[in-house]
């Protein structure tokens, strides 16, 4: 198995969790430093033609993308421990939750956008800052809201087992570092950063561990 | 079950593609209009603290949310006809396609974002269409891109069985005609949208034949 990874992309840092979590080690990993925009290399496009990482290699035919996909992969080909609760409206809520991340808010961030604002829209710095934070924060209110409020959330997300749901709310903290959002406007939700960052799995797949990651002060 | 949704809605319009395959009829279909900011009433926040749609609720508990995790909660309540393959690569490929159009695409031309840009950033009408024709564009050249080359395309994306792919990508081709991409530049995923659009399924779920819609020329 093969990831394409960069220290800095959160939705890679989710798939490192996962890898983690279920205790398999990649064979090689395979940098695409999205700040020199070795993502838009041809040798990289012929892997994803979006242009995005993370990207997974698993042995035969095309190189798996999206993140929540890869995760779903790996929960498919390893079910130990599972990423998702064997309910189906448990299943949906993991999800949707998620999805809030990876759909709602993530893509508005990622650095094609950042460019776009930049070059084409002239966006300064101040405006580009404050719109990842608005789409950052807005999320995290999003699942504060289904976190404060419904009884299915426990020591993590969805009871006590660590989920998809998890995993990407880990990744969402992260981004909300990088950009300044305060957790603490979030409580349920920093809480259960909290406990994730507890665990080794989480821990060492964080952005700032990874080669290539600034020195953490 | 009650499904909260718009004319306009493309992430609406995935389920109600989904509901229709799967001969699923809702009891209640609940009009939550976003061009009067109906989703951000404190009723609909209540229902979907997110403020957007599809939201569908079916029976006790809180409504499911986000377009995908729906989809994958309809084809496991009622797994006939399957919207996804059996095995896990096939499954990771059309989940993929599906998030490039949910994550990478979809969630960057939303009203929400749509009035950012108006409001926060002063991007003017042009400019705002602009941005939403390069991102579908920018998706469906990375859909096409797998699509041509790929062995495991068919009739439909994945084969010769529809999936959550071909739904999601229906949805994309809807909102390319919205904001002028022509699609003939991405003939595969044209011939597969052709496809879909002459099953009933998909026809009858179209954006323009719902309730409130502007009349078709």
């Amino acid at each position: 198995m093969k990831i394409f990874s960069f220290w800095r992309s959160l939705a890679t840092y989710r798939v490192r969790i996962a890898l983690n979590l279920k205790g398999i080690v990649p064979d090689e990993v395979i940098e695409v430093n999205l700040m020199k925009g070795q993502q838009r290399e041809a040798e990289f496009r012929a892997v994803n033609p979006m242009m995005a990482i993370p990207a997974l290699a698993d042995g035969e035919g095309p190189a798996l993308f999206e993140s929540l996909a890869i995760l779903e992969y790996l929960d498919e080909i390893k079910p130990n421990p599972p990423l998702l609760p064997k309910d189906p409206k448990g299943r949906a809520r993991v999800r949707g939750l998620a999805q809030v991340v990876a759909c709602d808010s993530h893509p508005l961030v990622v650095p094609r956008v950042r460019e776009y604002l930049e070059n084409e829209l002239k966006v300064d710095e101040t405006g580009r800052a404050k719109w990842c934070a608005h789409w950052i924060a807005a999320a995290l209110q999003g699942i504060e809201a289904h976190l404060a409020s419904e009884k299915a959330t426990g020591t993590f997300c969805h009871g006590d087992q660590i989920t998809i749901a998890d995993i990407c709310l880990a990744s969402q903290a992260a981004g909300a570092k990088f950009f300044g959002v305060d957790m603490a406007k979030f409580p349920t939700a920093a809480r259960i950063v909290q406990t994730c960052m507890s665990n080794d799995a989480f821990a060492r797949a964080h952005p700032l561990k990874q080669p290539g990651a600034p020195a953490q002060n």
